[in-house]
Formats: structure tokens, C-alpha cells, sequence
């Protein structure tokens, strides 16, 4: 098998990418509220995006750059201001930070990707952003100190910060892969998105690289759900800048296999972080549906589980509440039959079957309980149907959550 | 103009329509849990049930006997147990259901229809069940007592009992239209359905009759969400016995017209009823969506706003939160312009324009959220684009909400 190694580290942990940060006041006091990322080559740049009919404009502008097939060379990322629904001004206001990027670092405006994340509909106090780039520029740097402070500063109500890394070797070189993201929903009166940055010093065609990414979205980030509310600002941005030194990638070989496997590992442990870290979670609640007819199906199933509320709550009260899973399996849309579902529930605390054949199996509530204690639970649909499978991560839903969200805006 | 009143009543408004209740002690003590209808003469039935790939054995049940245009006689329905997740059991528990009302009242056994709520996987205690339905038989009765006793006996755990009816006129002939219904999201652990009875003196075809309780559905219960999940027990029964005496209605001339919109004001009053008794709610939330491109997509986009937890919370929150508005119409689907969409703010307590052309207005966040701190609130997004519209309903996200759901079964 390819040999893929965690390592501790972030967005830095790929050679020749550097990061940093400050607190340029954009809207919190007392925390740094902006990160830059930089690499020291051009870096061939993929990117998904919201499929939100509202788009924030740093999600316009990044995907005219990604679309074109332009170069990339940093990254500027601002939390408290979403930079949403702010028409043509808000479009200017990339601009203005992608060009004032480029001359403090003296690279080209093209190559500047943007992010924000926040309140929708204010605009961004464009002198506290481009003082924020100027302060930032000096203090570009490699490691876990740089990095790991880049992860903070992008944070919203997120509560902890989100960095995973992995290496392995192509044609005997070392590659690394490394990235850090925030969200936990929409949080915040207004505050929303899930924006992700991954960096790696492989050398990959741009077309292949955005291919790996969407792929690899589609497992991870897009089976993800802390609410339900896809935000208007949510992006993925991975960089590629050829800096490991291993013989380019242009075609689907073992090598390109390897990467995306790497890269599917990176960004399923930060997927799995941003759930677990959903608005006012106790718990990391993941739904693997195996053995359904298709691939499609799985997703789907799993997904429309760990987006129930009534099994979200269920999971918050730790109770083995089969009814809601197969209720919510019901209506996810794929055929099947009830009477053939299994049912287990896995955690740190062990491994029962609830369900077996669409009937209660003879388990011990209490036990069950015990086992949804944990704060990481797992449910294992299978359906007995076919070969297919698939995982989803969410949360459970509880008072937090409605406190976070009911809260007036300050 | 078609003249529709409301008048005062429920299930046996309708001429012909009798209606009877008992605490036959299937799960809750000291309470009514079971109530049965019954139409003096056969009357044309229709049906629409639930859209979940698990359906409940009533579901099954009645479904055949809708669909075979079977005349109706009488309808058991019980609270406390669904009768879903049953198997094969369950559905002979239906048929000794209707064969036990089917020799009490002595009416053949597949003019019986049944209606279960409450608990998924447990099987009917079949003695009580008999023994309730010739406790009730002797009881039938029409009147407000009776068919407001029966509106109690089939809640779970709503708060209150739902009934609406109207009377309107056919050449000449008076025809009354009543109904009642229980629901408020699959509410308690295991507890489940909306159930909904609408009972007619009207002569119609079975055909029409289907067409017209399909249409009516479709803008009313199917436009309401508490929490996005979809009971395995949802139905919705419409019986029409003829007794009013009008000519019958075998084709869609006027008289159709107006038993259509008289059918949807009943539909639409119980429906908003069971939005606004959604669990742990304390606001019924109105959306409608104005001037859309055609009328699914206005309904889409309607549904999207109610069932948005963000939303919903910032209603709990008397927030006018119109960032999460419009995020939840973006993700939609229906493509829109964001920079056209006007919203507009509605209570008891005023009216407020929030957002025009895409941008915030100038309001006083104080004014609006007064206005939210009503107990029905609606939301007008007016996309500005067509002639379309559709309103959908739902209910604020609170603190009890979770409370109901993540409670341990007991």
C-alpha cells in the first residue's frame, strides 16, 4: 500500500509556503483577525466554492483566478467581516487588497487570492485591511509557531483551531501536504462559512490539481453538516508549488493516486475537525452507510442522518433513538428496504447492534446510552444491498446551539 | 366572488359525520388516546401519505384502500404507539383493527381506514385497541364536544387541538368542509406524524375528489416544516359522503372551484395551526416569496427560509437577521439576482422593509425586532423577478426544542 505519514503541522509544513498574522481591528478586539499566506514559487492554485446562488465577492474573485489557470503566490484572509452582499463595492475591496498584496510583496495582482469570513452586508474597512497586509509582510515565516497562529487568526467562533499534514514519497522524493481551516456553520449572528487552505510542494499540472481537489471535496468537506446552511462564502483553496522537487504530474499515474489519497486524508481530518467543532456540539457524530447500491446512494443516505435535527438532538440526550436514523434514512430519497437495515452504534466506549433487519435487535438501552457518550459516535447503516459506501460527520444539536444562534448580534 | 365562511367546528361539522373518543390506556395514562369517525352513508375517500421510503403499516393500509376508490365508512385512530417499523405484525394489527370496528359497526372491512401515532418500532396492544373501539362505537356523536374531544385524543405531545371548518354554497346547497388534525414535527423520542382528518357533506366523484385533496396538499401541509423530518406516518384523509344533497361534482366546473378553495382554507388553517404548535416553538414563522419566475420555484424557496435552523433561531431571538434570509434562499436552488430581492418584516406589531435591491435599508434594528417579538411573524422576499408566489410556514428554534428531543425516552 502507499505509505502516507500524519505529521504534526499546518499550512506551512509543504516546502516554500510561509505564513503569518495580526490584529488588524477588522471587527473583534484583542485577537489577531488576519493571516497571509505566501509561497516562494508560483504555485499552480484549485479552488471549489460555494454553490450558494449568493456569493460573496472574495468567492468571485478567487474563482475568476482559479478558472483562468492563473499562477498563484499568497493568500490574504481576513475573520470578522464576510465581505457578502456588498455589490460592486465589495468587488473593488478584493481588488484593492489583492493590489495592495502585490506591491508589498512584489508579486503579481493576479496571483493574490482573498477570503473572508463574518458578518454579511458591511464592507470591509479597507485601511485596517491594508495595514493589516503591510504589518503582516515582515513576518512571513515557516513552522508551527507561523502556522498555527495563521489557524487562530482565521478562526470565528470556532474554538479551537484546525491543522492536519501528511507526507509520502513519489519516485523517492518526499511530498508534503498540509492545512488549516475554521467553521463550525454559520455561526455568530451572520457569521458563517467554512473556508479551507491547503498547501503542498508537489509538482502537478493545474488541471490535475483541480481535479484531485474537487474529487476529494466531494468526499470530505461536502459530507460535512453542522446545520444545514450552506454559507455564501465557502471555499477550499489548495496550492500547489512544485518545490519537493519530484518529475511534474500530468497524467492519472500511481503517483497522482498517491497524492490524492494524501490529500483526501488532510482534508477528511479537517473536515471531521470543523464538525466536531460544530456551533455548541458535545459531540463528533459520524454516520458510515455501507453495503448501499451505489456511491451516490451512501452519500446521500449518510448525509441526510447526520443532518437531522430530531437525530442530532437524539444524539445530544444519548439515546439510541433507531427510530429517527431509519426515519431519516427514509426520506434521504434512495430506494430500499427497511426490513434489511442493520444497525450498530460504535464508540470509544464499544460496539452494539440496534437494528438488525429493520427490527430492534435485543440490546441493553443502558448500554447504549454509555456507548453515545462518548464524544465521538459513530452509526453504522448498512443496508444490505449492494457495495457501495460512505461517510458523513456532524454534531449534535443542542442548547448551545440555539444560544449561539438566537443571541442577538452585538 | 366564491363565498367561503368559517364557522366554528371540526371533523363532524359536516353533515352525516360522527366522531368518538376513549382513554383506552395504549401508552399514556389518565388521557383520551384513541378516536374513531364514522360518515352515516359511504363516502368517496381520499388519501395522501407520507413520502418516506419507510412507511408506517396504517400507511400501507390505507393507501390500498384509497387507491382501489373504496367507499369509506369509518377511520380508528390511536396515539402513543405508530405502528411503524412494525413488519408483517403490524399489518395484521391493521386488519384486526378494521375487522373488530368493521363488526361493531357492522360496515364491510375494507371501508375502514387507520391512523396510528407515537412510538416507531413497538407493536399495538391489540386488546385494548378492541376494547376502545366498542368502548367508542356506542359514543359516536356529532357536535362540537365530540369532534373537539376527538381533535384531543389523537395529540401526542402537542399543546393544543387543531380543528377548522368553513361552509359555502353549490347551486344553491349549503356544503360544509371540516376537519382536525395533530402534529408538531416527529415531537418526543419516537413520536412522530402529522395526521390530518378533513370530512365533506359534498357529492364528488373519488376522482376529483384525490385531484383535489392532492392540489390542496401540496400549497398547505406540505409547505409547513418544524424540523425537516419527514414521519414514516404522515396522512392526510379526506372523506366525502354526499349528504349535502348538491348535484355531484363530476368534472371541474365552478362548484369544483370553490370546494378546492374551500378544501385549502380548511388545509391551510390546520396546517398553520400544527407550524405554529411546532415543538418547543414560540412563534408561528410565516415566509412568503412574491414576484418569482415560476411557482415551484417560489415554493422551493419559501420551504428553504423555514426550514433554515440559522433562521429560525434569529426569529427565537426576535433578530432580523437578514443575512441568513438570504443565504438560505441562495442555497435554494432556483437561480435569482441577490442585488434584486427586496424583504419586508410583518407582525401585529408592523411593518418594516429590511433589504432593497439586495442591500440593507435604513431600519432600526429596535423597530424590527419588536415587530419579531409577535407570536406570527412573516417574511415577504420579494424577488422581483415573475409573477409567482407561495407561502410556507414553520416555527421559531428554541431552547425547548432541544429540550423535547434530546429528553430520554422514558
Amino acid at each position: 500500500m502507499k505509505e502516507i505519514t500524519e505529521i504534526k503541522g499546518g499550512v506551512t509544513a509543504a516546502k516554500g509556503f510561509l505564513a503569518a498574522h495580526t490584529a488588524a481591528g477588522i471587527k473583534y478586539k484583542d485577537r489577531d483577525d488576519m493571516a497571509l499566506l505566501f509561497s516562494e514559487r508560483p504555485a499552480a492554485a484549485a479552488g471549489t466554492f460555494t454553490q450558494n446562488v449568493v456569493k460573496a465577492a472574495p468567492v468571485l474573485w478567487d474563482r475568476r483566478i482559479v478558472e483562468e489557470g492563473k499562477a498563484a503566490r499568497a493568500v490574504v484572509i481576513n475573520a470578522g467581516i464576510a465581505n457578502a452582499c456588498t455589490g460592486k463595492e465589495g468587488m473593488d475591496y478584493c481588488e484593492r487588497t489583492a493590489g495592495c498584496a502585490a506591491s508589498t510583496l512584489q508579486i503579481p495582482q493576479d496571483s493574490v487570492l482573498v477570503a473572508s469570513t463574518g458578518v454579511i452586508g458591511m464592507q470591509l474597512p479597507m485601511e485596517r485591511i491594508e495595514q493589516g497586509i503591510r504589518a503582516m509582510a515582515p513576518g512571513l515565516a515557516r513552522g508551527r509557531e507561523a502556522e498555527n497562529k495563521a489557524a487562530r487568526a482565521i478562526m470565528t467562533t470556532d474554538t479551537r483551531e484546525k491543522e492536519a499534514a501528511v507526507t509520502f514519497t513519489v519516485g523517492g522524493t518526499s511530498v508534503t501536504v498540509g492545512g488549516m481551516c475554521k467553521g463550525s456553520g454559520m455561526i455568530h449572528p451572520n457569521m458563517c462559512t467554512m473556508l479551507s487552505f491547503v498547501t503542498t510542494d508537489l509538482c502537478i499540472s493545474q488541471e490535475l490539481l483541480q481535479e484531485a481537489l474537487r474529487g476529494s471535496v466531494a468526499k470530505t468537506y461536502n459530507m460535512i453538516s453542522v446545520d444545514g446552511d450552506t454559507s455564501t462564502n465557502d471555499t477550499c483553496l489548495l496550492l500547489a508549488n512544485g518545490m519537493a522537487g519530484n518529475e511534474k504530474i500530468t497524467e492519472k499515474n500511481e503517483a497522482y493516486e498517491t497524492f490524492v489519497e494524501a490529500l483526501t486524508r488532510v482534508n477528511r481530518t479537517l473536515a471531521k475537525m470543523m464538525a466536531g467543532d460544530g456551533e455548541g456540539a458535545t459531540a463528533l457524530f459520524e454516520v458510515k452507510v455501507v453495503h448501499a447500491k451505489t456511491e451516490e446512494d451512501a452519500a446521500v443516505l449518510a448525509r441526510s442522518v447526520i443532518s437531522s435535527n430530531l437525530t442530532k438532538a437524539a444524539i445530544f440526550g444519548h439515546d439510541a433513538n433507531w427510530g429517527r436514523i431509519l426515519c431519516a434514512l427514509g426520506y434521504a430519497g434512495p430506494q430500499f428496504d427497511p426490513e434489511r437495515v442493520d444497525l450498530t452504534l460504535e464508540s470509544a466506549n464499544g460496539r452494539l447492534m440496534i437494528l438488525r433487519q429493520g427490527v430492534a435487535a435485543d440490546y441493553s438501552e443502558e448500554e447504549a446510552s454509555r456507548i453515545l457518550s462518548a464524544d465521538s459516535v459513530t452509526a453504522v447503516c448498512d443496508m444490505n444491498m449492494g457495495e457501495a459506501e460512505a461517510a458523513a460527520w456532524g454534531c449534535d444539536l443542542t442548547y448551545d446551539y440555539v444560544k449561539i444562534n438566537a443571541d442577538y448580534r452585538s
